[in-house]
C-alpha cells in the first residue's frame, strides 16, 4: 500500500477528477488509484520484472510504429525509447507498483507504465514530471494502443522472456539424473509395479527414466511456447484496429520482435485474440503437467530412500538439515517434500487459471491479470524447485548397492523370466508355493526339473533379465 | 437417446407447438423435448431413484397444500397422492428419462415428474394420458411451484434420503478398522514419520487411527446434511413466492417434512435460497474430505503391505485377483486403488460443483443439474468404495508379528525415547555413529555408560515407548 | 455387477483357486473376480467400443509379432487374428464387462481381453471355450506382452480412434459459426469490454471470432494427439522388455500402425514410457482448454439474447423446450447452459485425471484407469454437446439488426474514435458531460466546434470505425 | 534468501556439523539451514504474524507445563515465558524468516522458534546468543514438543487468531448489503432467471439476498473453526505422546486456552490428529464457499451495471479509477473483477490444499506447510477482498429507479402473475403472441376478456407480484 506524502507533491487530474501524487513519483494518478483499489495479493509489478520490462518493450514497438507512420514526432519518440532503455537497464522498476491482482484487465499496469515512461520522457526533454502538455501518458505513450492489446501482448512476452530460465534449469535437472544413471548402471535391483516387487532392473535404467521424462518437457514447453508469440498488438480496444493505421500494426509486431529477439507474429484474427486466453491455459497446463512429473519423481526418490532401518533403504539423499525436533539424529527428505509442495501450488495455480479464462466475456477477459500473475508465478516456483532439487538432493545421491542386490536375491519377481520356458500356469503355482514355504523360486524349479540348469543359469543372469532376450527354446 | 415410435402415438403440444409422444409413455411432450435437447451424460435421471422419489414427495407435498387452500380439488388430490405412492414404491421410475446433464435449471427433470405423475393420475381418475384438461401437468401437479423451487428442494431431499446409506458405509468401514485395530493390539511397529522410520507404536495404535478419523467423519456428515433441510419451497420462480398463497409455503414445507421423515425448514430468505447452491458445495466438499482420507488410509495400507520380499511387508492384503498379466504369483493391493481412484473422482466432482456454484446469476444457477448429477454421483461411488473397501479388504487383513518386531528392534528411533535422559546432542551423536558404524544405539549409550542398565530397560520397554511415561529421573 | 448362474457353468482356475464362469460366457476367471471385485462407476468396458477395439488391435500386432519371431504357430495365430476381426467387426463386446475404474493398473481389462480372445479363438479352432491347454489367455493371447505394455498402448490408440468424431464435431461447430459471421456480416453493434460498452463492431465479427478460436483447436488437438502415437508396446513389465524378443518391440508397433493405420513409434525410453501419464495429462489439458472456449462461447450467447425486453437482446436463440413451468411464454438458453456443465464437468475430469498422474509409484501408474476413463468420457462428452451446440442453436441463431444499431447509436463509446482528432482529455470530458446530461457526444463536439463536420461524418462512419483506418489529419 | 555475513558470526553446530550464523541473529543453525534449503515461496513465516505468536504462544503453554510437572526449573520457564512475552507484543517477528513453503512438515518453522525463543531468553538470563548450554532450543524450549505436535497446533491457533478478522470483514459487507436493501426498498425492477425476464421483484429484496446469503457464511465459518479447536499438543512425534509425562498433554492444552483465550481441547486420538489434515481441507472448503460467493455477488454486480447505454444498467457502481486507456470516459467495474480473481485464486488454493491433504503418509503429513500457508493465504486475500468492495463499491452503490420501472412495465415476465387466473395454456398463447407482436400482455388478456378489469389491477399491482398473495378466485 502506498504512502501519501502530505508533503511534497504535485496535483494530476484524469476522469474522475483531481488527486495529488508525490513529487517525486514517475507513477502518476491513474498509479495511485490504483494502489488505493488493490491491495490484495500484496505483490507488485516490479515483482516480476519481466513484465516491467515486456511492457516497456512494447510501448518502444508502438512508438516507434507510430513514428514510422508520421503519428509521432523525433523528439517524443527518442525521448520514449531512451525511458524504455532506462527501465530495461533495470533503472525505474520501483516505479511499477501495482498489485498484480488488479481490476480493469489490465489497465492499470499499462497506465502505470505510459505514466512511468511519460514521466521519465518528460525529464529526458528537459520538463518537469506531470507536464504532460508536452509528452502524455495516453495520448503518446499510449498512442495507437489499448490496453487490450499492449497488455496481453506485454504478458505473452514476459512468459517468452522467462521461459529460457526455466528450460534451463529443468535441463541442469535432467543432466543431473542422467549422470546418476551412468553412475548406478550396474546396481541391480527390483523394479516395482503398484508397490509391489516386479522384476529386476537397473538403478541407472531408474534414474535415466527420471532424465527421459524431462527431456520430453524441455521439448514440449518449447513447443508451446510457441503459441505465446501469436500477438494482439494492433487490436487496440476490441481487435478491430480503431484508431489505428491499416499499417501499424504490421510494423509494430516487426518492431517488437527486433527489439525482443523473439519472432512474434499478428494473431490472424484480432478480435479473437483481444479476449482469448488458449495459449496461456494451455501453457499453464504444460506447466502443471511438469509440476506433476517432478511431484512424482520427488515421491519416487522419497520411497526408495525410506529408512535407514525399516524401509527400502535402496539409496540415500544427502543430507540437509536435522530431520526433528525431537527425534535425533533423524534426517528426512525435505527436498522431494518441498518440491511435491511447489509442485501442487503450480496445479492450485492452474486451476485459478482455468477458472479466470472461463470467466471471459464478449470482446475481453477482465481476469487476465490473475492469469498474468499465476503464470509468472508457477514459472517461477518451478524453476526455484528445480534448481533446489538438482544442487541440494540429486547431484549427491549414493545408493546402497548391496542392499539392493540382496533385495533382487530374495525376491520372487524372477518368476517371470522363466515362464516362456515353464509357462504361466506352472510358474503361478511355484510363486505361490515360494510366498507360503518362504523357500527360494529357483529351487522350487529344480526340485521339479522344469528346466535345464544351464537354462536356469542363462535366463536368470541378471543381465539378462534388464532386456530383452531371444529364447533358448522356442515352443 | 429415447426412439420415437412411428406407430401407437398421441399428440401432445406446448409453447413450441405440437408434438407425438408414444402412447403408452406417462412422459408428455416436454419430457420429449428433453430427451431430444439433451444426451450428454448418458445418465437418465432414474439412475438415481432417490431423486425421483424425492420430486414425486415433494408433488405430493404442494398437492396436499394446495388442497388445504382450497385450490385443489379432492379428486384430483388424491389422484396425485396415489400416483406418487406408486413411484415411490418403485412403479414408473423408467418413465423418468432425461439426462441428469440438462439446460433449464432442472426444468426438464421438473417437468418429467409434472408429466408422468399427471398421466398415472389421469389413469386413476378414469381418464386416458394425455388428457390434460382434467388434470394438468403445470396447473395441477405443479400447482404453487417453479421448477426453481420444487427441483432444488427435491435435491436437498435427494441426498437426505441417501445419506443414512452412505453413513451406514462409513460406519461399517470404521467397525472393520476398529476390530482390526484391537486384534492388532500387542503387535508393535515403527511408526513413520516422512517415510523415515521414527518411533515406535502399535499397530493397533494405527488402525485404531483409521477408525477414528472416519468417525469424525460420521459426525461432519450429519452435522453438514442439516444445511439441506432448509429448502426453498414455496419461493416459486424467483423466491418472491409470486402465485402461491401467504400461508402455502409453511403447509408445504410442513406437508414434506411429514412425508419424509425429514425436520424440513423453510429458508430464511426465499430469494437468496432461490440462487444459492452453499449447501451443496458445503456438502461435496464434506465429501471431497472424505474422499481424501479415504484415499490417505488406502495409501497408508499399500505401503504397509509393500512386498512381499523387497518392502515394508508389516501387513498383508487378502488376495482378490491374480495381479499380472505377466509376473506369476504377484498379488496387487487392487482394492486400495480403486479406492484412490474414486477419491480422485469425487474431488474431480467436486471441482465440477464449484465451478457450477460459481456460474450462478441474478435469482437462479442454471447449472444446478450438474451439481445435482455429482452430489449424488459422489455419494453413490464413495459408497460403493467403502462397501468394497470393508469387505474385499480391511476384514481380512493380516499381521506379519515378527517382522513388524525385528523392525523395531533394529532401529534407530528408539533413540528419542533416552532424549530426556541424555539430552539432544548426546542422543543426536549416538544416532550418527549407530548409522555409519551399524551398531545398536543401546551398546553405544552402555559403552559411554550414559544411562543406567536400570533406565535402559525401562524406558526402553516397549509399552513404555507408546504412550506417555512419568520419567524416571528428573533434570 | 454380474449375476453368476447357477446352472450352467464352467469351472476354471487361477492363482487363488477354482471358480465357475456361465458356460456360455467368453470371458474367464479373472474377468469375473474383476467383476465381483469392482462395482464402482457403473460403466463398462463397451461403453468405450474403441477401448474395447483398440485392445483387440494390440492382442492381433503381437500375435503377428509372435508368429514372425517364431514364438506363436500359425495355427493359434490365425485364431487370435480371426477373433480380434470379429470384436473389429463389433461382435462379442457384450463380453467386454470390467468397470472402468478398477485396481491393477489395467489388469483386468487386458486379462478381460485375453479371456475373451482366447475362447472365440478356442472355438474356431475346434476346442470348447475354457480349453486353455489349446490355446491359453495368457500364454498364447498375452505372449510377450504384460498389462503395463499392451493397456497403456491401447488406452492411447483409444483415444486416437476417438479424437476423428471429436474433431469432426468441433469442424461442424466451427462451420456453422462461420457461415453466421457471414450472415451477419453488415450487422453493426457494440463492442463490449468488461460488459461496460466500448467501440463498435459488426456482428458479423463476433461469430468469425467463435470460428477463428475453434480453428486454434482443430489444430492444437490434432498436435498433441501427436504425443499419443508414441507407444510402450515391447516394455512389457516395467519397460525392460523382460520376455521379449530383442526384435520383437518393433515388429509389434510396426504390425499396429498398420493395423491401426496411425503411425505408431515406439517410445524412446520404454522404463519411462511404462509409467508416465504426461501425455494424458497434456492431451486432457487440451480438452479443458476446448470446453473454457466453450463454456465462454455458450456464455456470450447467453449474454447477448439476453431479454427478451430487459436485456441486451441482440440475437435470439432458437426455442428447444418451454422455459418455465411457472412463467408461460418462457424459453430459456438451455443448449448453451447444458454446453456449459459439460464443460465443468470436463474440467473436473481433468482434475480427477491431474490427481490420478501424480500418484504414480516407481514403475507404473496403478490409476491409469481412472485416467483412461476420464479421458475417453470427456472427449466422448464434448462431441455430443459440440453437436447438439452447432444443430440445436448456431444454425437457428438470428439477429435484431435494428435494437443493435440502435444501441450503437445512442451509445458514448463512439468518442474513442475521436480521440486521435481531439486528444484523450478533451474526450474524457465529453464524455462525463454526454453521460451526466444525456446529450450525445457528437453534439458535444459539434457545440465546442473541435472537429469538422467533415471529418466528424468520416470518422465515425461505421465502416470506418470496425476496422483500422489511415488519420484524416496527423498531428 | 538470507545473507550470511563474513564478519561477525557465531559458530553453531548441529547433527549435520558446524555452521556459522551472523552474530546478531536471534534464529540459529537450523534456521540458518532452512533458508539456504527453501527459497520457493519468497514469504517468509513472519508475513503471518499470527503464525509468529501463536507457535510462540505454544512454547509458552508448553514452558508452562513442564514446569508445572516438575522438568523445566523456574529461572528458564521466566525466560522462555518473557521471550515469547516480547514477541506477542510485536518484537522479533523479522527473526522468523523461513519460507512458508518448506520441506519437514514445519521443523524448520518449529526450530526457527524454538532457535529465537531460546536466544532471546538466553540474554534474559544474562548469557550471549547461541550459549545452548544454558537454555537449549530441543531440550527447553521445545521440552516434551516434537514439531509434529507443536505446528499443527501453532497452524491452528494461528487460524483462529486471524477468523474474527475475517468474520469482521465479512459482517460489514453484510450490513453494507443490508443497508443498501433497505435504500432500494421500493425499487420495482424484472427478475430474472437465466439470463432472462422471469418476474417482478424489488431491488431491495435482490440486495437483501446478498446480505442473507453472507450472513449464512458468517455462522458457517464460526461453526466451522470450531474444528480447529481439537488440537493434538502433546502427541508429540507420532501422536503416542513419547518423551511426555502421563499428566503433560491435559496441562499444556489447558495453559494454552488460557494464554489465546480460545477454549481448545486434546484431541481425542492423539495418533489420529498428527497425521489427519481435515479441519483445514473443511476449513479452506468452507472459504472456497465464501468465494464462491463472493464472485457470484460481484458477477451480478457487473451485470446490474452493464452499461451505461447498452445493458441492463438497473444500478451504477461507484467509479475508482478511468476504465481504459484508450476508451475516454469509460469505467469499469474494477473492484467486483477483483474481487472475483481473488475467489479464482481462493478456489486454486483451495486445490493445492487437497493435493497436500491427500499426501499425507503413514504417521504425518509432510505438506503440511503448504496447507498453512494457502489457509492463511486465502484467509488475508479474502479479507483484503471483501473490505476492498465494502468501501469501494457497494456502499457507492446508486439504482437507476426509472429505468428499472421501465423495464418492469415492458416486460412480458408479468404474464406468469395471471397464470392462476387464466391457466398455464392460455398465458402461454398470449405471451408468445405479445412477443411475436410487440404487443403488452395486458391489451392481449383484456382483449380476450379472460380476467375483470379490478382482478387486472389488483393482480399486477406491483406490491402483489413481489410476495404470496390470496388469490381474489379460487378455482
Amino acid at each position: 500500500m502506498i504512502q501519501i506524502s502530505t508533503e511534497a507533491v504535485r496535483s494530476e487530474h484524469d476522469l474522475l477528477g483531481e488527486s495529488n501524487v508525490p513529487a517525486n513519483a514517475y507513477y502518476g494518478i491513474q498509479t495511485q488509484r490504483a494502489c488505493l483499489n488493490f491491495d490484495l495479493s500484496g505483490i507488485p509489478l516490479h515483482h516480476f520484472p519481466e513484465l516491467v520490462v515486456a511492457i516497456s518493450m512494447v510501448k518502444s514497438a508502438c512508438a516507434g510504429a507510430n513514428r514510422s507512420l508520421g503519428l509521432l514526432d523525433d523528439d517524443r519518440y527518442h525521448a520514449i525509447i531512451d525511458a524504455v532503455a532506462e527501465i530495461r537497464q533495470g533503472h525505474f522498476h520501483d516505479q511499477f507498483i501495482v498489485d498484480m491482482i488488479q481490476g480493469g484487465a489490465g489497465t492499470s499496469t499499462n497506465m502505470n507504465a505510459n505514466e512511468v515512461i511519460a514521466n521519465i520522457a518528460l525529464e529526458k526533454l528537459g520538463y518537469e514530471k506531470g507536464e504532460y502538455q508536452h509528452l502524455h501518458p495516453n495520448n503518446h505513450v499510449n498512442m495507437s494502443q489499448s490496453t487490450n492489446d499492449a497488455y496481453p501482448t506485454a504478458v505473452r512476452l514476459a512468459i517468452l522472456l522467462k521461459h529460457g530460465d526455466l528450460v534451463t534449469a529443468l535441463a541442469s535437472l535432467r543432466d543431473a539424473f542422467k549422470a546418476k544413471s551412468v553412475e548406478f548402471a550396474d546396481i541391480i535391483k527390483m523394479g516395482r509395479t503398484q508397490l509391489q516387487d516386479a522384476v529386476p532392473m537397473t538403478l541407472g535404467q531408474e534414474f535415466q527414466s527420471f532424465a527421459s521424462t524431462l527431456t520430453e518437457d524441455i521439448d514440449r514447453i518449447a513447443g508451446l511456447s510457441e503459441l505465446l508469440k501469436e500477438v494482439n498488438l494492433g487490436g487496440t480496444a476490441i481487435g478491430t484496429g480503431i484508431n489505428t493505421d491499416p499499417e501499424y500494426a504490421a510494423i509494430a509486431v516487426k518492431n517488437l520482435s527486433n527489439i525482443s529477439g523473439f519472432q512474434l507474429i499478428p494473431a490472424f484474427d484480432l478480435v479473437e485474440a483481444s479476449s482469448d486466453m488458449g495459449a496461456f491455459v494451455l501453457f499453464s497446463s504444460m506447466l502443471k503437467r511438469l509440476a506433476i512429473k517432478l511431484s512424482k519423481i520427488s515421491n519416487d526418490l522419497r520411497l526408495l530412500s525410506m529408512g535407514p532401518r525399516c524401509g527400502l533403504n535402496e539409496i540415500n539423499l544427502p543430507p540437509q538439515q536435522p530431520g526433528s525436533s525431537i527425534m535425533p539424529g533423524k534426517i528426512n527428505p525435505v527436498i522431494p517434500e518441498a518440491v511435491s509442495q511447489v509442485a501442487y501450488q503450480v496445479i492450485g495455480n492452474d486451476m485459478a487459471i482455468t477458472m479466470a479464462a472461463e470467466a471471459g466475456q464478449l470482446q475481453l477477459n477482465a481476469m487476465e491479470p490473475l492469469i498474468a500473475y499465476n503464470v509468472l508465478e508457477s514459472m517461477r516456483m518451478l524453476k526455484q524447485a528445480m534448481d533446489m532439487l538438482t544442487t541440494r538432493c540429486v547431484i549427491g545421491i549414493t545408493a546402497n548397492k548391496e542392499h539392493c542386490q540382496q533385495l533382487v536375491d530374495q525376491s520372487i519377481g524372477v518368476i517371470t523370466a522363466v515362464v516362456p520356458y515353464i509357462g504361466y500356469d506352472n510358474a503361478s503355482r511355484i510363486a505361490k508355493t515360494a510366498l507360503a514355504t518362504g523357500r527360494g523360486v529357483l529351487d522350487l524349479i529344480r526340485d521339479e526339473q522344469l528346466m535345464s540348469e544351464d537354462d536356469i543359469n542363462e535366463v536368470l543372469k541378471p543381465a539378462n533379465m534388464i532386456r530383452p532376450q531371444a529364447r533358448r527354446i522356442k515352443r
